[in-house]
């Protein structure tokens, strides 16, 4: 296990549901393609070797906590890290997405994948430990911020085989097949929590579990087949957790998890102090700056933080983040910025 | 101008507010991938040529008619063709969508778009309103339904230049220079009123403004910069008028445009007595069968389609639809099934 964060650090206040002195910003996708010494440091290796070289993971994460001087870093890696690690096979395709080679789309399929012990997940997990020591080692007081993706999002991929639009083929499971799909998404959840506890043992003081797609479904799907699984996904984690969805404000108050998630994170569709008002007193927001303004003129962005900001002061807490990740061409300038500006207001 | 439809016809009932007998059904994307006969059809002729080919726009548009039995056409065309009208150089791309030579992105280029007279529209609209008459001739009392973009979503295509998905840079175009998004929006508005004028003048006795990409914005964002301008688009168009957009139920309200629009279309994420309740006693209902749900076994469909008619009961009138397009690997044999069903059932 590397250095353990310090408990007064602006995040883990936060998450606690104190107020720290300065609103604590971290950026999802912070690690990545907006930033020059990451495309440098990526040249000839691929996105899913990235993630499972230690010392090529641990650098890319901390790349932006040295340039912006966030209060956390997300380790790096990629949603479907822990299905290679239980042994399935799947390439990212660049400009593409995440390609399976085998698609899960009948009761046969999901039992060939579910008769995997989720356990393979934490004995693969050794480069993830390594690269999470060597993190939290470099990073002393700030917090690293552990990262799977939610069953369901995870479970989109896995049936349609690669990226889609509106997610059918999973979204048909439901309805078609219950009983598989509930295993399927079951399975996910035990991979998702065994990948998330192999992060927070080797250092990670938090964790956030992304489920990037859950917009597409309807309030009552997504209660009745995807947040139990993410609540499972979640269950084992002893440390704060960050619950994340895009597209998600139709049901944000069911993304509290019956409030096993500390926090909750809002895209960039629903002001802040509304969402605070559907969470409730028991929950941190995150968010929720448009990443559209990234490339608007500073002024119109900084008033738009600004606005963020004090619609956040109506939660209980607030860590300041965007509404979904760092476009890739965002310029790494207009980032650091904004955490300045951050921290130069009083929270 | 061909024949005009029967105003007893049910669609144009429930346009009304009535209840007719039976609850209309058609298929957003009914006339295109689903249906052999249309795959046939288009082999050798690109999607605009063959949007712009009067009688093979005329009998792609017809075929969905006499195969399924539904209670309306729905004009074959594309989001884009009134732009193509317009002199704007775009193709479709198989497998990507609209992809633009010249992307509107600086006040420059919103100025040199916004120079041509949005009548260049009407004057190219020719192939368009022959199509029409052809159609509305073969149709006798069953309505056309007229089709056109709303303004968002096409300054989203002409402002990136192609598909996105988030649509960052026209949704970054409304806040950093207004005045540039508000005379795009408001040209696209003029430009998409000219096609359904043209539409209307030839024998559609309805129509339809997709807004296929405003769920990607804030209620406020959606209020501000997007309601006004297809507002404008429905104005001195004189046949009842559907609103549909995809993920819009936040604002869904907001879609009724101050009441221009005499159906709202709701897609698959929310009930449709729900919506009914936010939309109010002056409005039609339009949805919401589950796409996904196209592929299911036909009693696990069929319930669902029992449980949308229920549910749309409560709203002033129901037009029976999808909550988004046709997919195109649907089995057309079940399209079929679900309008016998809704004929079966008393409305």
């Amino acid at each position: 296990m590397g250095d353990v964060a310090s408990p007064d650090a602006p995040l883990l206040r936060a998450l606690r549901g104190d107020r720290p002195d300065r609103t604590p910003v971290w950026f999802m996708r912070q690690a990545g393609r907006s930033l020059p010494e990451y495309r440098e440091l990526r040249v000839g290796t691929r996105m899913l070797d990235a993630c499972l070289t230690p010392d090529l993971a641990a650098e890319i994460t901390l790349q932006p906590v040295r340039r912006h001087g966030v209060d956390a870093g997300i380790f790096f890696s990629d949603i479907v890290i822990p299905l290679r690690l239980a042994g399935i096979d799947v390439e990212i395709e660049p400009g593409r997405g995440p390609v399976f080679a085998d698609p899960v789309r009948t009761a046969s399929d999901v039992a060939r994948v579910t008769a995997i012990d989720p356990a393979a997940v934490a004995l693969a997990a050794g480069p993830v430990r390594e690269a999470v020591r060597i993190v939290t080692d470099e990073l002393g007081d700030t917090p690293l911020i552990g990262f799977a993706g939610a069953p369901f999002t995870l479970a989109a991929y896995l049936v349609e085989g690669a990226p889609s639009k509106e997610h059918l083929r999973a979204r048909a499971m439901m309805h078609s097949d219950p009983a598989s799909w509930h295993r399927l998404a079951g399975w996910l959840a035990a991979v998702s929590s065994a990948f998330l506890q192999a992060q927070v043992a080797a250092g990670a003081s938090a964790v956030q579990l992304f489920d990037s797609w859950a917009g597409s479904l309807s309030t009552a799907d997504y209660r009745a087949f995807a947040a139990p699984h993410s609540r499972a996904a979640f269950e084992g984690v002893t440390v704060p957790r960050i619950h994340f969805g895009v597209g998600t404000g139709p049901f944000l108050a069911d993304m509290r998890l019956d409030g096993i998630a500390d926090a909750v994170g809002v895209d960039w569709r629903q002001p802040l102090d509304e969402a605070a008002a559907v969470l409730g007193e028991d929950t941190t927001v995150q968010g929720n700056i448009d990443p559209a303004l990234l490339s608007a003129p500073e002024e119109v962005l900084l008033a738009h933080v600004s606005d963020v900001l004090a619609r956040g002061r109506r939660a209980r807490a607030h860590i300041l983040n965007l509404g979904h990740g760092v476009p890739p061409d965002t310029d790494p300038a207009v980032l650091s910025r904004i955490v300045a500006f951050a921290h130069e207001e009083a929270a």
